[in-house]
């Protein structure tokens, strides 16, 4: 049982930082053995990439990003009754799919930086940024399936159908860069398969590793993938509304990249006079030369007209919809009452977290 | 037995254009399944890619290429005795891993064209050739694993490790380009990790989908990369000494791209007059600005210098060499002499043929 210390400034008692932490810790050594295995200059490029080292090849303290998917896939370890030691190579190669897809994605949108950093392709050239991201993927299958068990086999297997799913969102993704009007729906199936299939993945694949049937997988997948949809909704109201300070990113971070995120669908769908006036703004923003150099004062107006037209209010509410959905979906599933507390925290972090 | 039937033009009476025609018919229809299940517009790119359509999207009758690796996939559940049905999804799945590669590296080459068309990414963007080889490596993995066994584990891990020897050769064709001098090892090396894995895993896919055990697999992988290697020295001489009509190339096509292919590399290192004078003459040519508009003589010139300095022989003597050890392979394993002679026949095909 969690405890009920007072001190503990978490939800039920569990603290959130050290089981982020856990994951890191367990996780970080065997995901540096397998980038180490990578012939030369891939290992290199993938190390950079990691912010292991930096573009000179010096060690670096980098920002690894927050961990939610290691901390998920030893906690789902724990929710089949196995060690948490048993998740490790399921968070090793979930962890090396997000990075195959965050070198790919760099490049095909044009990003520049990430984690405060230039980006693979702005450092390493293109090529490096393709070949490094193929060699991860091949990794990830390559961590899972020599395991040699059946269950390894399985957990490829998801593993896989996870990968698919990100490729198809980030396919739909630039499909809706060209296009003018993207719905509320099409928003929230490409962010699915974009955030969600993945932290589904991260929540099944210490359980199939662990011996869990399929029916358990699928149910916590379920919990998983509404928690990647309220994380996504809660990265789309930082990308514009969050502190810069916090978030690492500038301010009207997503605005500033002409993003199609929740916050301007739903507002761009409601219809009233500030909606209309937003949509009318956005499509001259399409068009303009000039956009490279507008002042805060006009991401400003378009933060504000977003949030008057409600798009930042349903955006939030979508979050708490789908952190709920997801800790409901927790009752389909026979779990240790510790990991439920857990898996329950980690929802609570994920929608009120400030980066 | 094979028949001895006089009027078959080919080694031991195998028919080898049925055998490859075998390969295609019986792998092509599920591998245009697999592809239909990619998501729009993957599936049009992929479709484009393969040949299946034109540019705008009307059907066509491409050329799928040799189709080497799926007759041999087939072959290789036979090797197993197993029907050559169960190789189908080995068939399928090496080939999802070839034209992931090729999608790839079309684009890191900057190559334009491929089976005499326009490559994906000149005719639908550089995002798209990432995204849908992305896709097709995802595939491949997909088409194994939903088989649901241990074979099919098994193979899905020999196919990462082929795959992984395919991104480390392509890694090492890209670092060479920027180097001056290339020892033959190093070329070696290279092209049995870009062309030798990939036929030895088409090799043994068949066979341990059909229950081969480990070392039965790795002795048709022997065959196999040595079969690669034979192939690819073979590609070699064409890419250079090719006629166009058949290869579907441009004349000297190896040296307009100034590839180290084996016989420039071979001519590099003999060290006597014809070879320093083809090292001064592609040291001067990879300074040059206008490498693109070189005549005719100017490449007959350094075809003639390689040949001269041995590359040509040295490369037609390799082939053969390689030739003899995929043969010789062959006895380390129990095989059905019908499967035997076939194996002997499809290398007997590959150092032969004009295209």
């Amino acid at each position: 049982m969690p405890s009920a210390n007072p001190a503990d400034d978490t939800a039920a008692g569990v603290d959130i930082a050290a089981l982020l932490e856990r994951g890191r810790a367990m996780s970080t050594p065997e995901l540096r053995a397998a980038v180490d295995r990578l012939a030369s200059p891939m290992d290199t490029v993938a190390a950079y990439h990691f912010g292991w080292i930096d573009a000179h090849g010096l060690p670096a303290d980098g920002d690894g990003g927050k961990a939610v998917r290691p901390a998920l896939a030893l906690l789902s370890a724990e929710a089949a009754g196995a060690r948490p030691e048993v998740g490790v190579p399921g968070a090793v190669a979930v962890e090396l799919v997000h990075n195959f897809s965050l070198l790919h994605d760099d490049l095909m949108d044009g990003d520049e930086q990430r984690r405060h950093r230039d980006t693979v392709w702005k450092v390493h050239g293109p090529a490096q940024a393709i070949l490094v991201g193929d060699a991860l993927f091949a990794l990830a299958n390559e961590v899972l399936l020599e395991l040699g068990t059946v269950e390894a086999g399985r957990a490829t297997r998801r593993l896989t159908a996870a990968t698919r799913k990100l490729i198809d969102g980030q396919a739909q993704d630039i499909s809706y860069e060209h296009r003018e009007r993207v719905t509320v729906e099409e928003c929230l199936e490409m962010e699915g398969n974009k955030t969600g299939a993945l932290l589904a993945c991260a929540v099944s694949i210490g359980a199939v590793l662990g011996g869990a049937d399929d029916r358990t997988a699928d149910t916590l997948e379920e919990y998983g993938y509404h928690l990647g949809l309220a994380f996504q909704a809660v990265d789309d109201l930082l990308g514009i509304w969050g502190d810069p300070v916090s978030t690492g990113k500038q301010t009207w971070s997503d605005l500033r990249q002409r993003k199609k995120s929740l916050p301007v669908v739903a507002a761009l769908a409601e219809g009233g006079p500030a909606s209309r006036r937003l949509g009318e703004l956005l499509a001259a923003d399409a068009k303009s030369n000039d956009f490279a150099s507008f002042s805060e004062e006009e991401f400003a107006t378009r933060a504000a007209l977003i949030e008057e037209a409600g798009g930042r209010e349903w955006t939030s509410q979508e979050a708490r919809r789908q952190h709920a959905v997801a800790i409901a979906a927790l009752d389909g599933v026979e779990l240790p009452e510790q990991v439920r507390a857990q898996l329950v925290a980690l929802a609570d972090f994920v929608v009120v977290r400030k980066r």
